[in-house]
């Protein structure tokens, strides 16, 4: 059953929301970015997973402001879990999504807030606190604010992978299949980039890259990114062309042709 | 025969200079930064150096403020190569530092702005003007000017490689002799992160990170970062532990002992 459109007054509240929830975070997130001394705690023991005081406190700070504004809403928040809610809408929040690139200093982490249904995500942003550029796209809204000043999101016009830009944020993605799956798609590209964390998939819906392939994600880390670049005009889906907010694998293409070659590849 | 002290008013006027260049360049970048349609020539038919509009463009206009506040100086550019000058002075620019990373939107890439006499760099500046961004680093001078104001720029305290963060731009580093040579130090390092353009080694002179190693570097690439890095007591060298100024293969650390760490791994 698709998607009854929302009520114009709730839209616009929600809005209100999200948006006063990544205004909560900045400041807390600012506080402890490029700090001396920042401490990283292990929650994966196999691997580098570092979880940041600012982590915390920045999901608590953005907890804090929906049991004010949006209080009988769900929420899923990577660092607290999940809290039940009685109106069939969930916030879904990444504090700080990019943790090895807060760490390292790199302005490409963001804090990520969704809100979605039983359907998937409705409306989402991607907030880059250090350069204060915030995308947004959901019902009506496809948009940037940044340090320039506003601008429409648009994915850019198609080419072929041939001449596009594919990016993922490590070259060792997911696990030695996936890995090789991704190097059939990016050896047919122009040019590769690593490391821009969630920060990819905004310069996807700003139409500067062409694809975006990652693998291992968790729904909270793709959520919002769905909503900003469908409103953009792009696709995000998993790795088969099946919907992509329950996390895992990843493609999100900027139209149907690119993301039709780079899916034939990633499973060749 | 070290270096003599420059007189005062020298210096003043090299730094006013300087930010005058910086500032001329960052409208012309930003005129053409995130623009559909940026033109990218292939100047180099092997392989993806993307030269646009905007690089040239930048270049002209520092190289007019140039010719207005140090008409003597010498100037060695990226695009328009070498003018020869008479005080002993010459001006390393380069306009866009990072052309596939201002190709991708990422803001990554920088302005590379440095002085240098006979013994290499007196001063420098990386500047990022999509963030408002500029490191500087010089006689008196180790800061950076941002978003969130002025901060002083130092590399961070000593840690062993086991807990160290390294950059690189591309993962395939140089030669398959060099890539073998980075991947023996970035084995041993906590974590490893790529596609940060001449930003990696801003990141190193504000103190978030312990080791860039690139390779394949010109003289214009490396100047302004030895410059910001050296005066945020950092250490800049080639591979073998000589000078780095002219290019080629270069390890930047945040002090002697991992310095010293990753040369004995780059030459294993």
């Amino acid at each position: 059953m698709p998607r009854a459109p929302l009520a114009p007054d709730l839209i616009a509240d929600l809005w209100r929301a999200a948006h006063a929830l990544a205004d909560a975070a900045r400041p807390v997130t600012l506080r402890h970015f490029r700090t001396a001394g920042l401490s990283a705690d292990n929650k994966d023991a196999k691997g580098f997973d570092p979880v940041t005081a600012a982590d915390r406190e920045a999901e608590a700070a953005m907890r804090a402001v929906l049991a004010d504004l949006r209080p009988d809403d769900a929420i899923l928040g990577e660092e607290q879990g999940a809290k039940p809610g009685s109106t069939g809408l969930t916030w879904v929040l990444d504090p700080i999504d990019g943790t090895r690139g807060f760490l390292s200093g790199t302005p490409t982490w963001g804090v990520l807030i969704a809100l979605a249904d039983a359907h998937g995500p409705v409306l989402g942003l991607i907030d880059q606190p250090y350069i204060g550029e915030r995308f947004a796209g959901g019902p009506g809204v496809a948009r940037v604010q940044g340090p320039q000043g506003p601008a429409p999101l648009a994915v850019r016009p198609a080419r072929p992978l041939s001449q596009a830009i594919v990016f993922t944020t490590f070259p060792e993605v997911g696990t030695a299949e996936d890995a090789a799956a991704f190097r059939r798609v990016s050896g047919q590209a122009r040019l590769t980039r690593y490391g821009m964390d969630c920060y990819a998939y905004a310069l996807l819906a700003a139409g500067q890259i062409d694809l975006v392939i990652e693998a291992g994600l968790q729904s909270y880390d793709i959520m919002a990114p769905i909503a900003v670049i469908e409103a953009a005009g792009g696709i995000v889906t998993d790795w088969q062309g099946g919907p992509a907010h329950h996390g895992g694998r990843v493609l999100a293409a900027a139209n149907p042709a690119i993301h039709a070659e780079a899916m034939a590849l990633l499973n060749a």
